[in-house]
């Protein structure tokens, strides 16, 4: 019965998530720089007359309905933060900011969960249970904003938690979800070999730092082919590499950075430990001096198996929804993790390709876009998953 | 006699001869951007009564003083290029232009050679033969402004052709010469690594520039170590690499810069060929693409033996020089090459440390200063080679 | 009551079991080159009155023994090759044969098959359907005995397959299972290259193989580490490096060996491509000529969800069964894979590790020995996957 | 006059001395192992009525022929060891000994020499000075059995000491040279790197050999192409790569052995300790251990120039030689670089073609041999610098 309210309050709804979604899609502002859209999400909220307290752990906002009843806590998360992209969509919504861009749904996310939060208001009175809207800044970029919403008390007496993600690759309709680790564990590491620059001409008074650098990429790429279990998954990707010179000296030093992924904390550590030694033989290798920082980004989301089952029960229920799928574990990283580090919960995917699209934009790319009629599906699939969890 | 009184007519100079150095240190001119200097020089030449001729083959000068009797044409070059430094010296005379600076000593070239045409000018009656004194422009950058001199005409009709260049390491009153090589060919190739880029957690969605960069850095020093005979000498540098991306991409291109330096022209074109090997199988390995050019700079600097000898000869005869060394082949290039290809000739060094100095700053350095007196003894070992070469 | 009576034969015929296991020992046959062993086991078969047939696909040996009701074929496979190690344990069954030794087990999987037949043969009018004892020579030689025993018509009629292999690192009483993928493919690959060799001290006039062969094994990492999805599991194992040469050579040639695993069929493919690509690479780069060759080993070991499970069922039943436990896939293979491929069943680890022992010597090792009773395990369990698959 | 007279005996015992070089052709014999060779050269010299000592350092001859006049005292040296290689040509004289051959003309030395002391000795009245034939052991292996011989004494009263090397790929005639640094200096190191083996399907248990040596082999690349002087010559070569194993093992340890050539002893220490770093740091970053050898060959052959001069002077005096070339430094070694560590002296190259041979076998071929005739080309060059030194 509820659950019949529910949906027909969000259908009624979905012409004004669209117009949320649009608004905010043409106002992104970066991770840890998010002041109108906090201010937007807050204002929604003291419309409605619901209960929001900004400022939470930074730029977060969190809001709280009361049901009529006795029940758990229960936490819904949506993340509102835009990417450091220049928009090449031709939409009328396209972003009116130049090199920001909301290129990866969280738009999206923020217009689902407020509009599911109305419908939760107004039914409040025939509801168990409290219902916590997390909206956090900050996801794109680690440290990320959980950890420090977590740390403000945002789950505070909340009992579980759930969250997902819209996804504009796989078909509308479509919902993906795994028990246990699903998405990884993603770090950041930085390595400056620090050789001896000179003229191109004269190798003998100098040490290469870029003969260093490409020996040690080449020897990096045996930490996976060698050193971690052929059963567990990780990856080690050097992403940037720069020696910037001209053509006719010898490079005095060389940058890199990249990325660590992994599920498995012992394969973290373990990595992050090679790297270093990977570095330290291969400098001592060419008499090279160097610096290593290794910066540990979210860990592993770990969905938990009665809660994660029980949102692909509630997701049976959406009309909508024509699809669950059990899908191999993400490389890619998620600061939801935090949220299930300390509570029972779940995420999920939630399809969003966009109709007579074959060939999507992925996630972050200038010119990516998402099917609107997602958002729906998201507050319908959380919103089941919140009231039927009491 | 006649030496006698050049060198009377340099020593009595000198003090012009520095404050025109100065002038020229003050305003620095980088290479085929130069107007004010070839200015200068003809000025300077027009004011004597010497015919010169300005715009030679870019904006190179040249002017002939001819002597009262019959006899050689010697053709005597300098340059007068500066280089893209900031000067950091603490002196009266340092460069007024930011980000100019006169850090190879060309200034002095300049000078040096003006009183010496000065000195010849005024006893052209005594004199046998004729003079050419080729101000040259753009030394410091490939392709130079040798070769578009000699395609306009500076070497027609004469025999002989020397140069010096100062060098501010080695003492004042040395003079270092090589019979044959002295100065390598300086070549640059440029190698795009067209892979394809996507996120740092999928690399097999990829083709990982960086990592096909990496391996190619590695497999470029087999070329000296492997494929060159190790009686030759070679050097193959990439002095940029640039991949600059966010952490967590995998790399869609790579650009690698570097210099190829060898004295055989067999090992030359051998290295220009192993190079692409090496870049086409790096790549076919890894399934990316690739673009690669090299561009021949300079050929390699040969004195020939003769006049290399007569220069020794005429060297002893200066009173300041007191050491006359054989040198080893030196890396560095020298568009004085394209003269000594076309003409007989000799090309030598002409000691200018300062006194009192034990650690000099190296050429192009930005604290880079030289002796002024060297100037002296390059006029005076020019203007005897010159002279007595009839 | 089947299981009862079972069990109980099964208990009693413990010392024979032991006995034979010990003979078996004491004379191993390598792969392929079995004949004292298929005799034995036809011997065996013959005085129990059980219909048999040896020379089955080579040198395999098919017993068969038909209840007395109608049913389903189920065939139970046991391996009885050796290897090619000098058994090097201190114990009165050790090796008779230089050189040759039961190092894996098989002695133990065949006495135990042996016994579990003759206590099926003598409750035979009360089981219902037929019971294949598959008897397979060379499992440890690629291609194996298993496909020349299939096409010889091993599994004609038989409905399901099922097989053990003892662990003596597990502890006795555990169970060892995986639906899915639970033995990875493994194949072989060889690679000459083919350079130029000459005097040590003349890198130029050759192509030097060890260089090229260094390259090679450092490129090949990057198989496993950019070109397979994290996601999947995948081992490149180049295990024989062979370039013997004199001190003062460059090496003309180097023959590279090694081993892949994988569990994915695509990735198995693509694997045996990107070698072929890296090495077709890596020698241009050095103008060297290779072969390559790779040998499609066992294909990985699939188990089926019903059958796994059912084994799992049987394996409770069974009085020293303490645990069951899912493990991850292993990297080692198995041509129990064909018959899995041919046939619904399933295969599993019965832990056979030593009383006391706490640091078990690892399989193929000359000190290996496992514990007898696991052999007993072993039959129970195979015989009540067996009988109660009706 | 004495010249004259030189040559003609010399020209008279030509059909001597090959039937001398193919009797010892036919039992050539391995450094370090001559009994029958010594033997031989010390009855000749009985037989003569010449002084002769054997067993000097070793397996060396030393004979001694006094002029009847004052002078210098003379060094010639003829080396006498034997290669172990298969003689695979077809000629009557062929090796006798399985897998033994002069391939590298020492049994043409030696025949030369004796037959040189001959003709001093029936011309010792006529002659000044004294003349010292070192018939040396082991030229061919180091340490070698030069060092041994002089500090046996072999030098001690000598003044000059003269040498030189038949050249079997240079025509018959020519004389080559050169004032200087001729041979380098041959060096020998091994490594072994000892890793952790296990099974090839478990990388993560094990600490891979192969990968650590490939890396090696590939980082040591950079000592020529990055750490050694352009200008400076230098090779380091690993010759052979063995870790020899199955093909489904990951390998415990890998040897790698190796030759470094040199002229300049600074660059030679450079190298010694450069190959230690690399492999240090090489193995850290894996995590092995490893042991280093570096073994000093013989140093590099520096002829003294008014010694070297002199011998170019008298070869223009044999009638046979048509041309005196100056020559590269070649990269080979030869211990007569320790008696010209000792005493003033020189080494030269005699051409050795055979006729009608286009394409010769190189030195240390099965196949090899050379124009006899230069034996006598030899003889005179050595016979007329010694006489002429006076």
């Amino acid at each position: 019965m509820s659950l019949h309210t529910l949906f027909a309050k969000l259908d009624s709804s979905y012409s004004n998530m669209v117009e949320v979604r649009r608004y905010l899609h043409q106002h992104p502002e970066l991770s840890f720089e998010e002041r109108e859209t906090p201010a937007f999400i807050t204002d929604f909220y003291n419309e409605l007359g619901v209960e929001v307290k900004s400022g939470v752990g930074g730029n977060g906002v969190v809001a709280k309905i009361v049901g009529g009843k006795p029940g758990k806590s229960i936490a819904l998360r949506a993340d509102f933060d835009a990417l450091p992209i220049q928009d090449e969509k031709d939409v009328p919504y396209k972003s009116t900011i130049p090199n920001k861009m909301h290129a990866c749904g969280h738009d999206g996310h923020t217009s689902s969960l407020l509009h599911l939060a109305k419908a939760l208001h107004e039914m409040r009175d025939e509801l168990a249970g409290t219902y916590i809207m997390i909206h956090q800044h900050a996801e794109e970029y680690a440290p990320g904003g959980a950890k420090p919403m977590i740390d403000a008390g945002c789950l505070d007496g909340v009992d579980l938690v759930f969250g997902t993600h819209l996804w504009a690759t796989e078909p509308l309709g479509k919902i993906q979800y795994r028990v246990g680790p699903v998405m990884a564990a993603a770090d950041r590491f930085e390595i400056k070999i620090q050789g001896t620059g000179g003229h191109g001409a004269q190798p003998h008074k100098t040490k290469d730092a870029i003969v260093v650098g490409a020996q040690l990429v080449t020897n990096l790429q045996q930490i996976v082919s060698r050193r971690v279990n052929p059963i567990d998954s990780a990856v080690v990707t050097v992403g940037s590499f720069v020696a910037d010179n001209a053509f006719n000296v010898i490079a005095d030093s060389a940058k890199l950075i990249g990325t660590v992924r992994t599920f498995n904390p012992e394969i973290r550590t373990l990595i992050e430990e090679e790297i270093e030694r990977v570095v330290k033989g291969t400098c001592l290798a060419a008499n090279c001096e160097y610096d290593y920082t290794y910066f540990r980004g979210y860990p592993a989301v770990v969905n938990h198996e009665d809660e994660m089952n029980h949102v692909i029960d509630q997701a049976n229920l959406v009309p909508e929804v024509s699809m669950v799928e059990e899908i191999e574990p993400q490389m890619g990283g998620e600061d939801f993790a935090y949220y299930l580090e300390e509570r029972k919960g779940a995420f999920f995917f939630t399809g969003a390709l966009q109709d007579g699209v074959t060939s999507p934009y992925p996630h972050h790319h200038p010119k990516f876009d998402f099917n609107e009629k997602a958002m729906l599906v998201a507050a319908k699939t959380l919103g089941a998953a919140a009231i039927n969890a009491q």
